[in-house]
């Protein structure tokens, strides 16, 4: 089916084209005009993809989570369990020009979804899944007897996600205060203080 | 001078009118009609107050930084230094609806300020001066002798300030998972890890 697959390959085209019109220039200045030129397709084609902007941006935000979901995939993660919580962690923190660019423009949507209902399940989704898998590496420690006795789960779990997403905001807000090496040393001593040994990764 | 008084009164006036718009409808759709019937005057008259949209949100910034201020400086903060330290960073959480409105609208104009040149001298001293607090309450810990010994504190500054702005963050997209109660639990629990002896507020 290469029309399809060609189809598809075009949605994703002009997805990325629309999200670097977003980091440019703001949700607010993402119109079909400038979307369609970044994408180097004329302004009448842009309806055979996507017919309203909403459906445009509910597909960037879904391309997005496939980016993240892709990047983690493709990690070995064959180390010891804290030097992988480190790894998969570091997937969700600007710690360069990538993952810097799905934060900012994820930043808009979160704050577009505050007004905007229709954006509101699929930004609540990326949420979701981001503090499943904080969740997640919390639980992966615990049971290879890593964390600490007296370590209450469901506040850690809280304050692991808070530094997580507390970082990647500060991270893009004020990136020379917070280069991505500090980044990694706040998360590095934070796991530190929650497990028993030593984490050098 | 009444008449200066009432100006600014007024300007003040519209200010609101424009973060009640911005927080129930999107910063972009934050036109000067909209404004102005919010605000209850003429849309010509707009223009008494505000020459520019861009004039009009960097007031709305600083009011929203006086407003931060002013109830800071209100507080007694004549208790011991650990619990003035969990009142002052209090201050900076979405725990009420006031807070809540006033950083649902922020988290807006920091979006906006990542495009908008403008704006960002003062988002970021919005955030420079949220750090210098965090910094602050660090310090004062320290003079008093009750951080624990170990600490690092440039690393244990970025954690905290973390932990604040990723708490703030997630306390407006994720309010049903993390109402105000949790919110101030995590920071206890934060603060109680970092410091020699209980902390009870």
């Amino acid at each position: 089916m290469p029309k399809i697959v060609d189809h598809h390959k075009q949605k994703q085209k002009v997805a990325q084209a629309a999200m670097r019109v977003i980091k440019q220039e703001g949700l607010e200045s993402a119109s079909v005009r400038k979307i369609a030129v970044e994408a180097g397709i004329s302004a009448g084609s842009m309806r055979h993809y996507f017919s309203t902007q909403q459906e445009l941006f509910l597909f960037s935000m879904n391309l997005i989570q496939e980016r993240v979901k892709e990047r983690i995939a493709g990690l070995p993660l064959n180390g010891p369990t804290e030097e992988n919580v480190f790894t998969l962690l570091e997937q969700v923190l600007p710690l360069d020009e990538e993952r810097k660019f799905e934060m900012e423009v994820w930043q808009a949507f979160t704050v577009k979804a505050l007004t905007e209902p229709d954006l509101q399940p699929l930004n609540a989704k990326m949420y979701d899944e981001l503090f499943q898998t904080v969740q997640f590496c919390l639980m992966k420690l615990k049971e290879d007897g890593l964390l600490l006795d007296h370590i209450d789960l469901l506040l850690e779990t809280e304050r692991l996600y808070a530094v997580i997403n507390g970082l990647a905001l500060n991270g893009i807000v004020q990136p020379d205060r917070l280069p991505p090496q500090l980044i990694r040393s706040v998360l590095q001593m934070h796991l530190q203080s929650i497990t028993k040994k030593d984490m050098s990764p």
